[in-house]
Formats: C-alpha cells, sequence, structure tokens
C-alpha cells in the first residue's frame, strides 16, 4: 500500500477540488509526511513549507488555480503548491542543479505567475494582476500570500497604500507564524501580536470601562451588561486590523491556519467580498514535526537529517562561513570601541551576528526587512559620531541601491558596507545570485571597493575599515568558508589603501583575477604554465581606487591580460577598469571570464561555473584558443 | 526703512530665538514677503516654501538648531530655512550654476545635515541620528519635517516601522498640505483626509450611537448624554492618528501650521514626551500669496513672475518639452489599444501625464511615490495581457532597481519604461542627475535599451516598443524639448531593432555618440573637420542589442575611436560596449567623454558641460591633444 495514499490521487489542483472536504484532512497529512521524508533525504527549506501545508491545501481547493491567480511571496514556502501542481516526483531534486527550484520558477508550471525570491513583492503583483484583469475585462480571482515579516518591507505598503486606493477586487492572505521565534522585528510585528494576543483589545477594554465610569448614568448594572459586550467592543473599539483597514483593506481574522476545513470555508467567504480584502491567517512553522516546531531557526533550511530524532550531519569543525568570520571580528572590533554599531535587514542568522547580537545588543540595529532604510539609517548615524557596519547580502543591497547613491555615497557619509553571499549563491539560484555588486558599487562617487580573496582577507579588512572614515567603503566576500587553524582574529595583517597584489609576474599573459576567483585564477596559472606560457597574476583586491600605477607597469610588460571576476561581464570589475587603464594597453585585452547576462540557474558553485567553462579547465582552454 | 525690519535683525537662529514669541508672526510676514520678492525676480521652488515659513519659525524657535538636529525631507521647502540660517543674502542665486542649491546641502551650512532630494529619506536619518545619539551619550533632540505624500514611501513606512519598535526619543513632524489640490494618491493620503474632515470620527460616532442602542439601559438620557462625551469618543474611538499609532508613534494633533505661536508651544509640548513622536501640521501650498493658493501645482516652481498678478512669461508655443510628446504620443497609441496603462510614481506633472490622465482615467495609474512597488506593478501587468509604459525619472528609476532585476528583467516581462531626465538635469543638481540609467540598464539580464537622439525619435520608439513584446525594453532621453512644426505624431518612422546610425564616415577618428549628445557630437565633428581631420560619426540609438556588425566594420576603417556620453563615465555606456567590442578594436579606443564620478553641481546644462569640458570646444581640444 501507498505510504501516502491521497496525496497519490492528485496530479493536478483539479484532482484535489474533487474531492470532498471531509478528505483534505487526510490530504494535509500525507502532504506533511511527504515533505518530511523527502527533505530528510535531500535537504532544502523545511520549517516554512511545513507550516504551509493546510493554508497551500484550502488556497488550492477554494479557487480554480491556474485561472484564479495564486502569488506566493518570497517563495521557498511553495513545497506543498509544487507537490499538488504536478512536481511532487522531482521534489526531491530541489535547489540540485538542474533540478526544481527552491522558489516559483515559471518555467517550471504555469501554476507558478512569479520567479521569486526577494520578500515583499507579492502585493504589488496582486495588485497588478486585479488592475490588468480589470482593464481588460477577466473575472478571475487574484490571491497573494505573504508572510509576516514581508508584509512590513516598503514595497508591500507601498503596495497596500495604492491597492487600498484604487480597491480592485483581491485577496492578501497574511500568513502569520505567530508562534515563530524568528524574532521579527518592527511595528507591524508588534502589532500583529497585538491582536492576536489581544493586549490592545485588553488595553481598549479597560480604558471603555473607565470611560463608561464618567457617564452620570453609571451604575452596577451597566458595568454588568459591559462584561457580556465583550465580542461587541472587540469589534468595535479594538478595530482588529486597524492598520490594515487604515491602508484600504477590509480585514478579517484572525484564522487558524491549521484547520484546513474552516480555511476553506472562509476563503470562499472572503472570496465573495468586493475591495481589496486582508485575511489574517495563523500558522506555526515546523508544524507537525517536532524538532521543527521546538527550532523553526535551526530547521529554516535544512540538510539531510535523520527523521527519528532531527539530527543533521554536523559540520566540519574547523571550518568556519565567512558570515561568522565577520561576526567574530566585529566582536572584536567593538570590545575596543563603543561607537561600533551594526545593522543588518533581518539578516541576524544569515549575517553570522547571533552571537555578537547577543553580547552587544545595544550595538545591534536589526531593522526588518528594510533594506532601503537600513542604508539611510546606516548613512544618518555617520552623522552621530557612530561607526556603523552594514552587513547585507549582495542580492539584497540592490534594494537599497537610491539609499547608496543619495543618502551615503554623494555625501561621502563613512558607512561600512560589508557584502555577504557575491558571487554565485548556489541553491538559491538565479534571484539571489550576487553577481553585479561590483558593477553597481563602481558607478557610485566616492566609493571605495575592496574584493578580499581569502578569509583572513576578511578579517584585515574589517579592521582596516574601521579607521575609514573620510567616505563610504565596501568589502564583498561569497558564501563560502575559511579554516579556523588558519586564521588570526588577534592578530590581523595592516592593509595598504589602493594596493593591489602582484603574485608572479609572466610576459605571455597576466591574469587579473577579482576577489573570489583568486584560488581559480592560480589554478588557471598552473595549467597554462603546464602548457609552456609564462603566466603574471594579480589578485586585485582594490577595485577602487585602483592601483593604476603597479597594474600599468606591469601591462607594459606583457603581451595579453584578462579579468576573472565572479560577476556578470557587463556589471562585473572590468567596465570600471577598461575606463580606468590607459587606452594604450587595451589592445593587449583579451576577455572578460565572467558570467554571461543572463538568469544564472541554482547549483553549486562549481556546477554553474563549469556550465559556463568559467571553472580552470575551461578558462585555461579560451586563452590558450585567444592567445 | 528696511523692506524687511524683523528679518534684518536675524542672522542665525540664535538672533530668532532672542525675540519675544508675540514677534514671530511679524517675522513670518517679513519671511514671506522676501522669499515672494526673491521668487519674483529669478524663480525657483515656491509654492511650498510658503506653505512652511511659520513651520520654519517656529521649529528654530522651539529647538536649539543646530546642536538640536533638525532635518528636512526632500528638500526644496528649505527656502525659509536657508533666510533664516544665514543665506537671505544669497537667496537669489538659488538653483544657479555655482549658487545656492535648491535642496539643503552640507557643503552651504552646518544647518543643513543632508543633501536631499528624494523623498521620504527623512524618518530613517532622524532615526539614525537619535539611535547615535543614544548610543554615544549625547542628549540633543532629532527632529524631521515630512510632507504627507513622502510619509507613504516604502522606505519612510519602513523606518516608522522600525522607530516604533526601538522607540528613541524623536519628533516627526507630519506637514499636511491638507487643502493642496495635487491630488496626493493612496490610502495613507485617504486617510489623513480622513482625519482632518473627521469622517473617521463621524462613521465611528455613528457606530458607536448604534451600538449604545444594543444596551438594555439605553434611554433618552443616555443619549443626551453620549452627545456630551463627542470629544472624548474622539480620543477613544477614532483613535485619530491610529495608523501611525499602530506603528508605534505617539500621534499629536493636527494642528494649525500658520499660527506660529501655538505651534511653538506645540513643539516645546510634544519635544518633552518620551519616545517617538508624530506631530500633525497642517499647512497650505502657497499660502499668504493668492495665485499660488489657488494653483499652487502651477506655483509649485516657478520662473520670474510679475509679483502683481502672478503671471510667469509665457513660453515659446512652438516648443513642446520632451515629456509632453510622451503623454501625447501615449494618447494616441491608447486610442487604438486599449490594453495600454500608463504608470507613474506620482509624476502626472512632470512626466507630461495630464492630458493622459484626463483623457484615460481608467488606464493611468498613479501609485504614488512608490518606485519600488511601480516596477513589481508593471511588470505584473504584462502577465494580466496590459501593456504598461512605465514613466519614470532616471533619478527615481534607481529606487526600483532591485524590483527592475528581480521582478521584471530576470523574468523578461515585456515592460516598457520610459524614462525621462536622463542626463543633466539642470536647475535640481547633484541629488536628481540622471547619469547612471545606462550602467544599471546595461547590467540587467533580457534589458532592451534604447537612446534616442531627437524629439522625433522618442514619438518613433514609442510606438516600437507597443509591439516589443519578447522581453523589457528601456529608452531614456534628457530634459529637453522639441519644435512642434516638425514632428510628425500621426506618421510616426519605422524602427529596426539593433540597428545603429552610421552619419557620417571618416578614419583619423570615430565619434560614437550616445543619444542625447548628437548635436554636440555633430558639433565636435564639424571643429574636427575644420582642424583637417577626418571625421565618422555614429549615432548609437541601440545600447542593446549593441549594432556590432556595423559598428566593428567601422571600427575596421578607422584610426581611433571615442564614445561622447550623457552620463557618469563609469555607469554608462561606454563599460557595456568596451566589453561588447572585440578586444581587437581596444586599441583604437581614445577616450569616453562622459562625467567624472563626483557630485554634479546644479547649473544650465550648458554650463555644467562646459564645466567638464564636455562642450564643443572642450570635446574638440582634447581630441586633437590625443590624436
Amino acid at each position: 500500500m501507498s505510504l501516502y495514499p491521497y496525496l497519490d490521487q492528485i496530479q493536478t489542483p483539479e484532482d484535489l477540488r474533487k474531492l470532498n472536504i471531509s478528505d483534505l484532512p487526510a490530504v494535509c497529512k500525507d502532504l506533511r509526511e511527504f515533505i518530511i521524508d523527502t527533505l530528510a533525504g535531500v535537504g532544502g527549506h523545511f520549517a516554512s513549507n511545513l507550516g504551509v501545508v493546510e493554508l497551500t491545501v484550502a488556497l488550492h481547493y477554494a479557487f480554480q488555480t491556474p485561472r484564479d491567480r495564486l502569488i506566493w511571496d518570497v517563495g521557498h514556502q511553495t513545497y506543498p503548491h509544487k507537490i499538488l501542481t504536478g512536481r511532487k516526483d522531482e521534489l526531491h531534486t530541489v535547489r540540485k542543479w538542474g533540478g526544481l527550484s527552491g522558489f516559483p520558477k515559471r518555467e517550471e508550471s504555469v501554476y507558478d505567475l512569479y520567479n521569486t525570491g526577494h520578500a515583499g513583492t507579492s502585493v504589488s503583483q496582486a495588485l497588478g494582476e486585479a488592475c490588468a484583469r480589470d482593464l481588460v475585462g477577466e473575472t478571475y480571482k487574484v490571491v497573494s500570500v505573504i508572510g509576516d515579516a514581508s508584509i512590513a518591507t516598503g514595497m508591500a505598503l507601498e503596495a497596500m497604500n495604492h491597492g487600498g486606493h484604487v480597491k480592485p477586487d483581491m485577496l492578501v492572505i497574511l500568513n502569520d507564524n505567530y508562534m515563530s521565534i524568528s524574532k521579527n522585528v518592527g511595528s507591524i510585528s508588534n502589532y500583529l501580536n497585538n491582536i492576536i494576543t489581544s493586549q490592545i483589545y485588553n488595553k481598549w477594554k479597560t480604558v471603555f470601562y473607565q470611560f463608561l465610569k464618567w457617564l452620570p448614568l453609571i451604575g452596577p448594572a451597566l458595568e454588568a451588561a459591559a462584561h457580556n459586550m465583550e465580542s461587541s467592543i472587540k469589534h468595535f473599539m479594538l478595530r482588529p486590523g486597524g492598520l490594515f483597514e487604515d491602508l484600504g483593506f477590509n480585514y478579517y481574522g484572525p484564522i487558524d491556519g491549521h484547520d484546513v476545513e474552516r480555511t476553506v470555508q472562509m476563503l470562499g467567504n472572503v472570496a465573495k467580498i468586493k475591495g481589496p480584502v486582508l485575511l489574517h491567517v495563523l500558522t506555526q512553522k515546523g508544524k507537525g514535526y517536532k524538532p521543527a516546531e521546538v527550532d523553526p531557526i535551526k530547521y529554516h533550511g535544512v540538510t539531510p537529517f535523520n527523521k527519528e530524532d532531527g539530527k543533521m550531519a554536523s559540520a566540519d569543525s574547523n571550518k568556519i562561513g565567512l558570515s561568522k568570520i565577520v561576526g567574530r571580528t566585529l566582536m572584536d572590533l567593538t570590545e575596543k570601541n563603543p561607537n561600533i554599531a551594526v545593522i543588518t535587514p533581518a539578516m541576524i542568522e544569515g549575517s553570522g551576528l547571533r552571537e555578537y547580537q547577543e553580547a552587544y545588543p545595544k550595538h545591534t540595529f536589526d531593522v526588518g526587512i528594510a533594506e532601503q532604510h537600513s542604508v539611510a539609517f546606516a548613512g544618518a548615524m555617520t552623522n552621530g559620531g557612530v561607526i556603523p557596519y552594514m552587513c547585507i547580502y549582495s542580492t539584497f543591497l540592490t534594494r537599497g541601491m537610491d539609499q547608496l547613491v543619495e543618502d551615503v555615497s554623494l555625501m561621502n557619509l563613512p558607512v561600512r558596507f560589508v557584502i555577504d553571499r557575491a558571487g554565485i549563491v548556489g541553491a538559491d539560484g538565479e534571484t539571489h545570485q550576487g553577481l553585479s555588486d561590483l558593477g553597481y558599487l563602481a558607478g557610485l562617487p566616492n566609493m571605495s571597493i575592496m574584493a578580499p580573496s581569502s578569509a583572513q582577507d576578511i578579517i584585515d579588512s574589517l579592521h582596516f575599515m574601521k579607521d575609514h572614515s573620510d567616505g563610504p567603503i565596501a568589502i564583498r566576500f561569497p558564501k563560502e568558508s575559511g579554516d579556523l587553524r588558519e586564521l588570526k582574529f588577534e592578530t590581523p595583517n595592516p592593509i595598504q589603501k589602493g594596493k593591489t597584489r602582484v603574485l608572479s609576474k609572466g610576459n605571455d599573459v597576466l591574469l587579473i583575477s577579482v576577489g573570489s576567483m583568486l584560488a581559480i585564477s592560480k589554478q588557471v596559472k598552473e595549467k597554462l604554465e603546464e602548457a609552456g606560457k609564462k603566466v603574471g597574476l594579480i589578485d586585485l583586491f582594490w577595485l577602487r581606487p585602483f592601483d593604476k600605477g603597479t597594474i600599468e607597469q606591469i601591462l607594459g610588460e606583457v603581451s595579453r591580460f584578462a579579468f576573472i571576476d565572479e560577476s556578470y561581464v557587463h556589471s562585473g570589475a572590468s567596465g570600471y577598469l577598461l575606463n580606468e587603464i590607459d587606452p594604450k594597453y587595451l589592445s593587449k585585452f583579451l576577455k572578460t571570464f565572467a558570467l554571461p547576462l543572463e538568469p544564472i540557474h541554482h547549483g553549486e558553485r562549481s556546477q554553474v561555473l563549469a556550465h559556463y567553462q568559467l571553472d580552470p579547465e575551461g578558462i585555461t582552454k579560451e586563452i590558450i584558443r585567444l592567445i
């Protein structure tokens, strides 16, 4: 007998909708088991997917997908959706090279309307779909699902502000992981907690009683009657969801998102309401798998684990992620300088700042998913004598691009940017690639840019940046790790501003390696030497200021040169460098080895590089062909 | 006797604070007269400055500037501030080359804390200042002033969300031009109107009466008593400013921002309150100058005008701004295709869309100051069969950079981007320059990019874009105008995708001119020819796809080539082109004539270009020197 008898009947949501509503709990049970069984074997996003099992079933049951438009925010919680829309048998390939994406993907299915990955886009997309529908005279429903952290992003609030004004028929599901300990920050998070725990309600109830006492007519009978009015008061005085109502949405909820039958009924009801509606649904991350319920942060993304006890394979104890090296170095720095602050847009864990936050809570500013604000906020802190380290992933810094230009670089404010996950990010894929930051940063007035090529470089750079107070400065590094046994946290090496590193000389071809590509560049050098070529190698390190003197001197000696850069070819170091190097040397320019300007899919870094012939073999072969 | 006896006593805010509070109305009268008299002569931002005369006086009187931190949002309303902080005698130079900036500017005064220009930054900056103050142990006050349109931007809401959570002492002044007819859009705008007009209050009052009727004890006496409770109800049941309270701010107001004495008192009161406070102040744009009160949009920015009747010099009737050409062309297109939509982030006037909106209100989507949302919204509209033209200024598109990458280009959605004010913007200066868009756009997968060189090109391009449904496409053009007599709206010229324009051949040097620089490039060509050189000239037109075949063929024939581009040198067309052109031709590369990577100050385009030797003389001279 099948392990998942109900799930096996479902190839498409149409199959699901043929079932009785009373069968849905059994479908959910199968779905949850299938996810646990599969991810125990292959890993992937976990806790958030367990949290939306019932909600996903209810949505596909209540709405006529794909005719009705179902739009997911961020999208790492779409595994149940993928399973119900024909991709069950491929789930074990998720996040692997050539396998399913860990996010919605249009190329995979007509049920995936948008390739997502960044937070807060779904309300804009639902509103765009709804306005388009009305303009062309269609009638389908538009539904989006957004989490409680994502709804506080600027773009989601902009979309609510617009949607509440134009008022098309649309439904926003607020998927609120109220029991999560992921420590969402921000007033809106507090506000949602207040609705749930009825603290506002209790406050207003108290106020109401005081208020009643002012009435000349008040007496014991009214006091008693007042107690019976609780539910009425709750709706009239608490205004649950008043924040959303003020933004022009009809608010309903909160409802239990794990009661699949009740959720189906509620979806059916709110779908009939005209205008924009927000339905507040409470779910629990990790629901149904005890270790994930207890520690949803640990089980947000998993490596293969033992289903019985939840244990994941332990990592090499000598390895330390570059993010954690940053966290530890910033602790060392803050210990000696109380004016340091660390800013992160909702990435305490990912940016290796958990221990930092515990040690220096007053120096830690987790601003929520608010990249725009975070950059301007960091700029302003410099005006108050603070030394702000702004820790952010490359892909998310793009959200703060305007603030980088206007609120930092044009004013030459000395914000220290610590850009993590630069380069190929691996399993997250195209929406998270950090392949543009060098190009964007190189187009900013006053910005200094370092591309470390080793874990020790990062420690050294962070120390150097502390005293770099005459303008903004950035380091960018990949999602890699270092070897603890080789790192000198206590005795960082001094850094000289604008000094590039000439690792070897050789006149046939000069390789100018940018940051994270150094290890590969070294292998290219060896292979070329094996082929009888004389190879020079420069570890660029400083993109700005660019070490014009040193590099042009060497360019004068070599026959040809190439850049090797883990960026998009058109948004990396080379566009900048080709405009900086004296044109008389450009006749020697061979090629920029970098990623082509197209969506770069998920997979291991080595797989992606090999696919684009950016591995040592590929680069070597091409150089030999060209020279 | 002086025309402005009170104002003449004030060189610094310290002088202002020596006056009696009862003298402040006279100061305001002088200040307003001085602004009217000065701007009648030289032009500048007008209506918004008249609106904040009393508020500005009250702020500098109530707070100890510059020790207390006063932060302005956007900043075109800081003329009264500039006058009170020592810049009265320079106001007549405002927005002129070498003169005062039209925005706050750190280089001008210690009273200007940030160089601003884009909306919604002040709450982030105030919060950053307040958190920095608390971290380093200082005690000054932090106050920001933000308009009712700006406070609905994503980044301002992000900052409110964060500020309401960390709760430092800070004061946000919401400067609400409630009587303005500038047609702010969005729920928050509606919400503010509701507070003012008490519609919510009236609604809740009604509900409250109904609610009371349910009580068994209700009777005529209670009904009568209820009427007396209005003010109590208002505060307990209306929750005026509940939206801001939900975001964690203490809300006070609204108060009359033209009652300077009352405003001073209120500022003194709210300054004592702990935690974040929002004070809602009502002001009127154009206050005190009748024509501007009647039409604040017309008088938002003025050219020199007759003080008696407000008449500005009428423009050449044959001239039509490029923005208006866009609006008119989009009308022609929409007439024939009902699936066209036009999207603007709060720039109906500036983008020449007033007539379009009147003719096609259902096709017009003014999303408010919400660039992030606008781009994702446009992307989603394409999914619903709509042809969206996204009209935006170059400088503001940077706010939507992440959405350009993630929510449009990676998915290859056919949004039509119409990028206005690209290049040097003139009087607005450094915060508004459109010098980066080509570089950013060239780093986006799937994006097609046109740089029209004439007004007719824009008409032709907009027609071409309609049928360009296989991916996103952008045109960018400067703040210039065309000659109505030369334009063919009805009979646009066909455009061939990816076809560059070879205007002349000549082997000594090839000029590759990008978009708006064509007129100057033609003059350079003439001057070089006068100097005996044989000059080739290409009007690039298409940056992507780049006409590799045609251009490389010509590069094979010439001795040298140069780019001429109205962009930052490191964020323009050349970085892209140097990576696209076969390296074998790069030995012929001479130079990229473009703006250096530094803040480019305000002034007329010709003045700015001449300053950087990018006028015909400067470029010619440099080319002759180099070849």
